[in-house]
């Protein structure tokens, strides 16, 4: 994949730790230009059901990973995509990393992780808590209890809901369920900052993590006074998180001799402060200009756009001052289901002979708008944009008989749109306008898609120019850090690869999109607001039944 | 299929008059044994897009018969039932018929249809009016309003609204497109009494099809000044209807020469009046009883039920003095959906390996009550039973990434079941209990629906044992008007079969029903009472696209 090298070139190398594994991506300073990649499995992948090696079984709802499969990533696919470029490594000036988040991990003060101290190490609390580990719900809600009985000014920062995914919430049932893991954890470590410790040998926070997801706001995490409410031996946990704060794009550090011999990189280079993956993305889609909302869709879809001011949108993940990038606030959202609704349809409720995305995209796109007669909403994996309930589920209405699995398929499609547009006019309403739509992830591949996105919302979409957004975006960071550009924003606009308006709204579809939006807006209001709970409640339900009822007993003689 | 055949037995025969096919059964008097039975489809079918042989092109929502695939039942299905039962003929003493219905055709004074009438035959109105012509909704819009503007005593009858498929709209409709064949029509007559005409030539009328079908209440049709009201010219139509009323069970006339050599049956046997397909199963089912609701569960479900008083039910069909049988009244209300939800769900909605009714009842009946988390409205084809507003449509609540299509299959199950759960209710309101249900037709051999609805409806359940319900109920009929039985209670004691009580609801099952229909109930209201017209808007937006607006157009360019 290597354009052509001239000989005064460098490089930089971006690594996006996702779910599942680690990629490297060697990015030439100039222009951007992805010259070599690699991907490394992690060897423990997800630990769901038991610590590895025939250790302990895990509760429900756990999701843990090794931090050995981190440094795996440096030492096989850095060099492995060095390789793949066929670039000099003494070309190389700089290193970044992007992380899933919230992905957090208690350590010694020299970061050394808990789970390889040889006594904790058949604790489940030693381990990495992987973004998906859904096990401290009841701490969450102590938490968000608390904050809004007392008023805590960060709590509408959150949209009002600080998630059981986060800092504060995983960092409390440690305490709560292993007080000896939590008292001897001197650190409490995203990943994200971590992975940047082990390459510069320096503890560095950064500003994103700790602001979206550590509680970090107006210079402060939340008070003395509230962590002791919340439980007096909690006190001490801003203090496992504090550390030297650094913007996003920063150099945290050199790299180490250590570092060195793992990737092939020379020592001493740059190594940038830690950054997320959907936030970085905004740069490598060139979108760091306030107006424009990047939407990382793939299972679940990932918003963030940049504002000049400070707003307080419901619902929103969170605002964070230089979140995304110095000198602006940055604005986090999310719909928590989008292509995994698409792929259940596909799996579970299409017949054979249409049972894929191509096929129901293509029957779906010959009709015109409204004529399938159909509106969902799209929470079968509960909300998480502006109602941030997680017992919310999916509805359908307008089914006939003459209804074919397009119809449903196209409805889908439309509905995830939908929630997209509550959440632009949420952020607009707050003082946060979208006027572009830049689309990223997997789903840009669907033209049917992201047309009826450009027409349910009124707005230009462009598309992200790389496959490997979250990589690219890492590496521009990289070259901010290594002084290749003065700062991110020119580092953006060189490097990263957008193709601007590629679909706009049509002014009859819009019109038409209109009507059925207020229909999905009503739904929306009646089942999300508390009007009729009936979602919570089959929900309840369900629960129950599979908690123990016995399954119906069918009298054998049947009627001749 | 014949039992041993006695020396002094007698037989009956029974023909009931379907869709496509009409079906005659020989049936010993004694114990109603089934001893031989024969189908002749019909030649013609239904005629929904012209008329035969290169005749004229009919609209939309026409559906039509040729009376003589009438005569064909006659003169082929007959002959070859008594051949299967191996009977002498000349021990048979009776024959009946039931109909589908509201079937009507216009005729001259001696009973000769008027699309037999060679200068009337190429005009789409001489034809027979099939149950499912729908194309006289207009005129039944006007025959209500102005029913309900009068404050007309008998539209209370009919749960408040005529139907575009009864008597007086298909009247009207002629009347209206085709005033020289309505002038010219000197009678307009159900097929179910037009067929007991050709069999011995005496023209009658039967309660059942003169009350459900054609407004006669209280021994009267429709008034001169209602029907000037509607259209001066109308004033004569219950002329055209008015004939010998006789009551079910009564001897119509003899069999004449020409029937007797169509059927191979003797001469002079006796010949009962008219009836409908849903009503004489009371009779086979053992069902004539007040309380015991019999459900003809097919593609739609027919509900009749004996109540020992006069009440006004919300929605249902209609009520008609003796309408099922003599010094009762008979109610009759339906669901427009039922197995052909089920149909659909198997054909467009379920993946490819569970695509069957048999394995996805299987998967479903291994779960607890409740344990999906769904509930459905019913409503793929409209709501004819408490709301009468074919505008509604489906609805499913509760869907996650979990959902299993067998969850769906049963949540569409049970939505029939709470829609038949609110039609008891509806007579219980009406001070016309249901104690029991009696069910018959292709459906009750699915165990898992069957037991669903004695858990839902909290009631013993029934299975009739004929799977020729209509016909046995004919020859009951025909036993009664051969004089064999004193009358059609005594009959149906002797001769109709059912299997008492088969299923019973469960405990704890009717508990957590109760919980689930209680969340059907609300969005029943909320959905088809005017909290939210979703649906009716959906199908407004539907047909204008359909109609016009032009397929959306994607922009050829991908991005890469």
């Amino acid at each position: 994949m290597s354009d052509v090298d001239g000989p005064g070139d460098r490089y930089v190398v971006g690594v996006d730790y996702g779910t599942l594994s680690g990629r490297a991506l060697v990015v030439r300073v100039s222009d951007g230009a992805e010259l070599g990649t690699a991907v490394y499995e992690y060897a423990r992948g997800v630990m769901e059901t038991a610590l590895p090696d025939g250790g302990r079984s895990l509760p429900p709802d756990w999701a843990l990973q090794d931090p050995a499969d981190y440094v795996g990533v440096l030492r096989y696919a850095v060099p492995a995509a060095l390789a793949d470029a066929g670039v000099d490594p003494s070309r190389v000036i700089g290193i970044a990393t992007d992380f899933t988040a919230c992905t957090v991990l208690p350590t010694l003060a020299d970061g050394t992780p808990l789970c390889e101290v040889p006594d904790l190490r058949d604790r489940p609390h030693s381990w990495v808590k992987l973004w998906k580990h859904h096990a401290a719900q009841a701490h969450a809600d102590r938490i968000n209890a608390l904050a809004h009985e007392r008023a805590e000014p960060w709590i509408n920062r959150y949209g009002g809901k600080i998630s059981a995914e986060w800092q504060f919430a995983k960092g409390l049932q440690i305490l709560d369920e292993d007080p000896e893991v939590y008292h001897r954890a001197e650190r409490f470590v995203e990943a994200a900052d971590w992975i940047v410790w082990q390459l510069c040998g320096t503890e560095t926070r950064n500003i994103c993590t700790a602001g979206y997801k550590g509680i970090r706001q107006d210079g402060r995490y939340p008070s003395a006074e509230y962590l002791a409410a919340l439980d007096p031996g909690f006190v001490d946990f801003v203090g496992k998180l504090d550390g030297p704060l650094m913007a996003m794009g920063e150099r945290a550090g050199s790299l180490t001799a250590r570092a060195a011999s793992w990737t092939g990189l020379p020592e001493g280079i740059a190594v940038a402060v830690g950054n997320v993956d959907a936030h970085v993305t905004a740069a490598s889609a060139q979108a760091l200009e306030p107006g424009h909302l990047v939407a990382i869709m793939g299972t679940s879809t990932c918003h963030v756009v940049n504002g000049a001011t400070l707003g307080e949108v419901p619902g929103m993940c969170g605002v964070v001052e230089g979140g995304l990038s110095p000198g602006m606030w940055g604005y986090e959202a999310g719909q928590s289901g989008v292509g995994d609704i698409f792929g259940w349809f596909v799996e579970h409720a299409a017949p054979a002979g249409v049972a894929s995305h191509e096929r129901l995209s293509e029957l779906a796109a010959a009709q015109p708008v409204g004529a399938h007669g159909l509106v969902a909403l799209d929470w079968w994996n509960g909300n998480r944009s502006l109602l941030v309930n997680h017992d919310l589920s999916g509805l359908i209405v307008g089914m006939t008989l003459a209804t074919r699995p397009q119809d449903v398929y196209r409805a889908l499609l439309e509905s995830t749109a939908y929630g997209t547009r509550m959440i632009i006019e949420a952020f607009a309403d707050a003082g946060v306008p979208v006027r572009e739509l830049v689309m990223a992830g997997g789903l840009t591949a669907n033209p049917l898609l992201m047309q009826i996105y450009a027409d349910v919302t009124d707005r230009p979409l462009s598309i992200i120019g790389s496959a490997q957004g979250p990589a690219l975006g890492s590496a521009i960071h990289a070259a901010v850090a290594a002084g290749a550009y003065p700062d991110v924003y020119a580092a953006s606009k060189a490097m990263g690869r957008v193709h601007r308006n590629v679909y706009r709204p049509q002014a009859d579809h819009v019109r038409a999109y209109d009507a059925l939006y207020a229909e999905y807006r009503l739904l929306h209001d009646h089942f999300g607001r508390g009007a009729n709970d009936v979602m919570s409640r089959l929900r309840a339900i369900r629960n129950a039944a599979a908690n123990g009822a016995a399954p119906a007993t069918i009298p054998s003689e049947v009627a001749a």
